[in-house]
């Protein structure tokens, strides 16, 4: 089975059971909704490379949801009167985040509890679960991701979702450093451009996890699901 | 004032106080010891670029502890019977940073508490401070530098060490999620090889705070603090 | 000005301007929704004594907003599959507690999402603050409240609620723990029984900081208010 | 088998399996150091009461050894210059447990790093962990244990040490809040007095877990071992 060595496709050795089998490894999709996918010019956070992604991880969630792996989604979800960030202290993205792109217009209505812009833009199921607390970059600060990990008896991770360079990197140091297992899919991520989704994964592969296609690791699932059936 | 985004050296805008206040900061340096910079065949965990950067290390906390800057290094330390890493759950790099550059011998050694890879290679002041629980990627966790932080009133955190595009990005991300204003110090960290740690740089300077050069800050510092007096 | 120390009453020698001082200061108000307090059979985790204090809590409220203190409500949310609570690992209380009261009927509903015993029973103003995310008994893990009490630059808190031996001591624990400075308003908290009401109260006010009732406690806010107003 | 509830000794129902099997159980003992234990008059943190469990507590280990039960001790300590409790943001307990006792001489030593305040009065054999970052009431915040635990895979965990009504019972709450199966062990922990070592084991019976005494749990476990061998 292949993987992306930094950067380079590569069969994997063997020994990596603790990241591939079946079994207690459940989804993490990260803000596929529409604070940062809405195709309009008031879309407050604008990642409009993850466009392209809501498709094929809409295909990878059935196939999982067919597997009986569990789906969580992520959103950023704030307090309506800002007091979790423009009125507290505010994220730094806000800050620095323009030194590169200019101002970003509507960035005060991102992620407001209760506004379209919290609404999935992905397919989420009866069965799937939401994580509504993310505020900043990671889903595991301040949430109740861990907890809820704990809870389903989950060990191993797999990221999709955006963005590669920032909220998919930070959840998968994360989630490494709490000892979950963690593949990053290398197709259903998308990053702020190809240089630092790419840099991204090259990090990810070499420090948190496997890094690996969608239809690789469908396989390789359905692979070990009928080795254990047989 | 000068400052990096997305690799390109910038005169910053005003409004960024909050970055370079110098009361209730304090400066981070991450994982300067043998384990990392022994330039031995056993080194248990290689970073060779970071010895480069050991000497501007040095100047710079001088230079802080003049201004009264508090200094806090961490260093990764676990415990001697590997309950919590190579015969706990192994730290994810030991499966697949050697997928990159193949083995690399002596890497049980990392970080054993008691051995001679957990010393520091830079200068301890005896005012300065140190956290020795770091075992995974992040400065945070499972240590107890954010208590720390909270107990010295710290808002701002400056970091330096190694490396750029593991331990230094996963702590700049998890410090801005945790609203510490972040400064990376750009001459003072040294990554894996040249392509991630530019990346690595490129990515703080969006989501995490202000990338900047040792002599503009201290620079910064030094007429922050004249123009108080004054 | 008069606190409670080990269930005696008596006079708060000065140098507490720590836990006294109103700015900075903010209310949590802990479980004080329909699935303890609702006076049906069907309760799922009954609470009858904290229906006392709801009255009382209202007029503390009311006092507190015009003193412009901000009021935090915490509620007990777990998600409807029951995947972190009764489906998952099931609380420690859900074992034990029966042990002493018997069966508990109907507390497989205890907290369920989007049903009626997630609704509060005292009254939230449209500038209060609501955590929803509490899963056991503290207000502070798994949930944003130390993310909100930071951004929010709150570094006092005033408890209220139920009850008083398990919710309420353990996030006084846990306030405490975080540097909080934390006072329990005796009259306003609500526990199992008399007994350990009163020992859990006077836990607090050895371990965890000031135990006081409501009306010596507003009248000492205003005081400090009229105080430096004039 | 015999457990306490609600201060009476009464048979065990079946169905607490989650809580007595023996595997995935670790023993963690808190704070039985030279700080609170001392004979002296120069003990920062008398806990006199503890002294009386030493001997309790050092058969018990020594039983729980022979079974292949890991123990962790656990202890304060904190920087020497302060700036974590004195210097810093002081402990709650020092404001208020004195007013309930009078002046607590040579507290300001409490727990400082590399003084004899901080050495383990109970056995520590090679095979033992150790916690060393405890800082306020709780074994479990500001420190790596809860990472050290799921290093080891525990789900459960058997409490003793000091002190029954503000360690213990603080690291009962944290530990069941977070999934761990949490047994008290009634006779070898002791509290600041009779009243609220028994109010706060009463509490633990109905919240966190269970209350056993140390024989009774011995036996259990060694029946079950035998069990599972025959």
């Amino acid at each position: 089975m292949d993987v992306f060595v930094y950067g380079e496709r590569r069969s994997l050795p063997a020994d990596f059971h603790e990241f591939l089998t079946v079994s207690d490894t459940a989804i993490v999709s990260i803000d596929l909704h529409q604070g940062h996918l809405a195709d309009t010019p008031d879309c407050p956070c604008p990642a409009p490379r993850a466009r392209e992604v809501v498709e094929g991880v809409n295909r990878f969630h059935a196939a999982a949801r067919a597997l009986g792996i569990p789906i969580i989604h992520i959103k950023s979800v704030v307090r309506s009167d800002g007091s979790d960030d423009v009125n507290g202290i505010k994220s730094a993205w806000r800050y620095v985040f323009p030194l590169y792109v200019g101002p970003i217009p509507n960035s005060d209505q991102h992620a407001i509890e209760g506004s379209r812009w919290t609404q999935f833009v992905t397919e989420v199921a009866d069965e799937d679960k939401v994580v509504q607390t993310k505020k900043r970059l990671s889903a595991f600060y301040p949430t109740d991701l861990d907890f809820l990990l704990r809870n389903m008896g989950v060990k191993r991770l797999v990221l999709n979702g955006c963005m590669t360079d920032c909220c998919i990197l930070c959840t998968a140091f994360d989630a490494s450093n709490r000892n979950y297992r963690v593949i990053t899919v290398r197709d259903l991520v998308a990053g702020t451009n190809d240089e630092l989704e790419s840099a991204a994964l090259k990090i990810m592969s070499l420090n948190t996890g496997l890094v690996m296609d969608s239809q690789d690791l469908i396989e390789s699932w359905r692979v070990r699901r009928q080795r254990r059936s047989a």
